[in-house]
């Protein structure tokens, strides 16, 4: 921690600041600027809090140095492995795709989607049981009846199963039926849920909230692997901004970002980052093109009957043509292309 | 909901979007602008999923119109009932005062804090047990322990305990030691926990989420309300901005903005809604001269030991002067001030 | 300037980072943490460009301590002088009422709001004959026949004028007629502009721009003031966020902000802070209790029948009961009080 | 425009807003809903200002439908024409790739960017003579000299030549030495600047402000337009948002978003859109992958040395190789994969 002292200090404010310090077992060093003094803090293991030093006199501010998070870390490794989730696996150099309907609605929308993702080559599939509405009055999912829809897609067609839970109820009928636990956008910051999920063995694909910064999504995922689950994916789904031409704000500079201190898997969901049909496929191709770990993304045969963010949903048509898009956008790419441009990015 | 065509629209993609919300059981009205149609439906009792429309060809966009709240709704009436919480209430034209440390850390802090907190002559103290916190490695509260010296502090002082619950088992705890259940902006949108406090008939003090919209918050609260407990207080607690001269941005605006759609009382909690010791007091002045109904405020005996956000936390010295100039500016002010600026607030 | 290296830097990394410090001219001070190094950088004057280090190999970050601003910063002093506006001042404890309607439409319209302001004891006014407007076929304003129309209210009421100029051909214009310079939040980062009203010798009135940080603000200022020209008055006019229940977020809190840091007069608008007539009192309220400096407050005799944002005009009638409300507050709140809060605040 | 009328709204209110309806000119409709009336408004040529309706008593609120641009729309046009810039030209299917230095500062940087912008086969060439800066004590550009400069690297290089003007003075320079005139994001509703270069016939590159809506983007154009210059290339450069891992959040999402409603082309920049060198490349090809019609990047022989945003400037090497990235990239993707994802963008 870096503790900037006022123009106007005393030298007695300095010394009480020392003190302070001192008092706590760390080592302050005194710099003295041209028009301030600013009071480093070394010995210190774990992140300071500024309260301690904040409304002392003649102090201005206290700037944070150390990181937070430490499992979630790349610290100085070169290597971000895999997370595995079901028979396949996420991250670790390969690209997933993960694609399912919205919401399991019935088993014709279900097996309809199912048919086409599988068709597609995708190792995953998505679909929600358990629905997080902003609205009480809006469909909430068909509950265990979705799961068991689901369980049947593994089953026909060998597709690994990532579905969300909203709670310790939906946690425990997840882990019965799926291979992967989803934490939606709006419970990144459910502290309770993110403990319990961390107590299972399965894999948790963890969405970033909609005003998380970069600090508070790895914080998140650490909540999840400091009680012992070590398998998270990461994954960006658009911020909240002044914005209003799409549903959110998708921010891809947060893929590099995670890569460079991160070990962490980082995918990208452009249907719900952009809430429009027709922005899909673009920004599905450029969450690639950035480097991405991986995409999730809407389908269903019938978006204008579906029960729950139709707008955003591709058609399985428009879903087997991105699908191809992709495979020759990464075939041109290839590993080297992306390891060039990512090459000077170990641990920060 | 208003469906706009685009200008290049055929007559029969007019006729297929008025097909469709004929088959939906709806009415459409076909309204020629200068350069094209827009189509206007009625005959919905909620709101319609625009899906059913968006990606139909020759759709521009869709508007809402419908509000999807009900019972946070103030619909036509000119009453803002109070909401009894313990031995007082909030709302229905007093001004409420919350107080009390952000954390419960041990006996002694809590009763100076306590003592202060009844001598200014608030009637609601806060303090918390379970406590959300950004870092897993963060004190996390005292659990049962901080719910038992909050009970003593009513039983001491009189004071009615506001305290907040992260999940299940923590709203089991707090109802049976507290008097109101703080849902905080985190978990603003856990919609499970919002239907679990909803099945309760304890008060309810929900928290704006850090980047909600008024309608998403009123949705929260409906979420409440729709399961049967209609004792839900709103908070007004900053919201995430690019700002960064606070810890979040105060939005006081939302204040008159719910009190001219809802019957809900709306109070403020400058302390984190600003982040810094030295905002608190002005920003608390300005929220009780906007209106809001009432407020709640961090005050810690040391400041500088707290386990919690002591930055944000007045002194007790601090908390009795604001206490004082409140008094001064509503008894200035006046229910007749207040009224003046609001006589035009009926329901939206 | 603090630059942290990686915890995987090598110790040629660390020596690299000092030895371009050294042939900076400036000192570095290698500060070893538990797991990574931070080197701290003194003798600088100025802010160092973080060019200079981000892309060295090893380094993790760069932090940057110095602050950018010197002419608008407090430096240490108590004193907040006020600055002279025409015959009267703002700032330096008083509170200012500066009113009018957004644009300057005709005579009748023009003498109306005039008497109203006249009456209720402000001595500013304020009306827009350059008007910045979103699209370019909106009403733009009267240019000359409106600064003449201004200038003869000033003669007949005796009220100081403030009124906008948007480029050069403007800014002499304004200054033939007015006794103020406003520059528009659009406009807040128009450097040339800035520096153009920084040759002048009239007070100008900077608004702060719709997404700009304190930072930000003070170094606009900066720009005026480095010219020549110290007598900057700021004003907050609301932010840009997603919040979409008011026009812009009023941010109230950057009153204290300043205070703390500046030496400027800051006033608040909360006519355009919040777009809809129906928050202005309440806001305006709102503002005098934060401890501003003044108001600009858009007033019209008939807001239905306004050129420009009629919709956040208050009527003559709710002018005149603002103007009480706020000296019953402004009375019962009086110096101390307001001195008592901010009686921390000296310089950063 | 759809005026919503309140629940509780009299018959006589909906009479009055039907008769100012009329009384303007224009036909009302009304629309009854099931709680609450809305009415409708058609027969205006261009948009209607709310605030003839907004406080009207018993009008809840107003949403309005005319789109305000017209000569940036597409209009129903297939066509989305390329815009001629000097012997080159930008949009109508090509991909523009315009790079350099941020500033100019000296004969051997800019040739030595010029050497290998040249190199990589792009066509424009970038470097600013007047820069914006934040602060009024950093480096201000070399003025005339660097416009000389870039005129050499245009007769060396045959390069065209894009550069920033922030005034009307920089305006003629730029006309004089030039082919493509800038307009910063800080400008970009600067609207006598936008004026004064719709007044010009040079192309106008127009950078999306860092708060603009894409309609205020799109009103920023027609401003340029409707003076007579039908030039203008848009440029999405980032928005501000709470996000701090990158300097700016860069919003891809943007491209397909102005594909959709305007015939303009818009291009991206990945140097202030992240503010870091290790994030230009990765988001460079994600601009390409999204459908953008070209890049603005920085290249500088000695990042480390710049005098302005050295921080986010490629090596020469690093732009080289990211030339040969985008080659491969756009070669794969092939104008029939673009084609197929946005066949479906008509004018709104």
């Amino acid at each position: 921690m870096l503790i900037v002292m006022r123009t106007d200090a005393a030298a007695s404010d300095i010394e009480r600041v020392l003190n302070t310090i001192h008092s706590m077992g760390y080592t302050g060093h005194e710099l003295a600027g041209s028009t301030r003094v600013a009071i480093a803090v070394t010995g210190n293991d774990g992140a300071i809090d500024p309260a301690h030093f904040e409304n002392l006199p003649g102090v201005a501010k206290t700037i944070r140095v150390t990181q937070p998070y430490k499992l979630a870390s790349r610290n100085g490794s070169n290597i971000r492995p895999a997370v595995k989730v079901g028979t396949s696996e996420i991250g670790g150099g390969s690209f997933a795709m993960i694609a399912g309907p919205c919401a399991i609605e019935e088993r014709e929308q279900v097996m309809a989607a199912a048919e086409a993702v599988s068709r597609s080559g995708a190792a995953f599939f998505r679909g929600g049981a358990f629905k997080p509405r902003t609205s009480p009055y809006a469909f909430q999912g068909l509950g265990l009846d979705g799961l068991k829809l689901l369980a049947e897609v593994r089953d026909r067609y060998g597709l690994n199963i990532i579905t969300e839970a909203m709670d310790e109820h939906g946690v425990d009928a997840v882990i019965k039926y799926a291979d992967c636990i989803q934490i939606g956008a709006r419970n990144m910051q459910n502290f309770s849920l993110l403990k319990y999920v961390g107590a299972s063995d399965k894999p948790v694909l963890l969405k970033r909230g909609l005003s998380a910064t970069l600090e508070e999504f790895l914080l998140a995922a650490e909540y999840v692997m400091s009680v012992g689950n070590a398998k998270v994916i990461l994954c960006e789904r658009g911020i909240r901004t002044f914005g209003n031409h799409a549903r959110n704000t998708l921010d891809l500079s947060i893929v590099p970002a995670v890569q460079r201190v991160s070990h962490l898997p980082i995918i990208v969901d452009p249907s719900h980052g952009t809430g429009h049909n027709y922005m899909v496929t673009p920004l599905a191709r450029a969450a690639a093109a950035v480097g991405a770990d991986g995409l999730i993304v809407e389908v269903h045969p019938h978006p204008e009957r579906a029960l729950c963010d139709g707008a955003q949903a591709l058609t399985t048509d428009q879903f087997l043509d991105l699908a191809r898009q992709l495979t020759t956008l990464l075939r041109a790419l290839g590993p080297d292309a992306v390891a060039a441009s990512t090459s000077s990015m170990s641990e920060q």
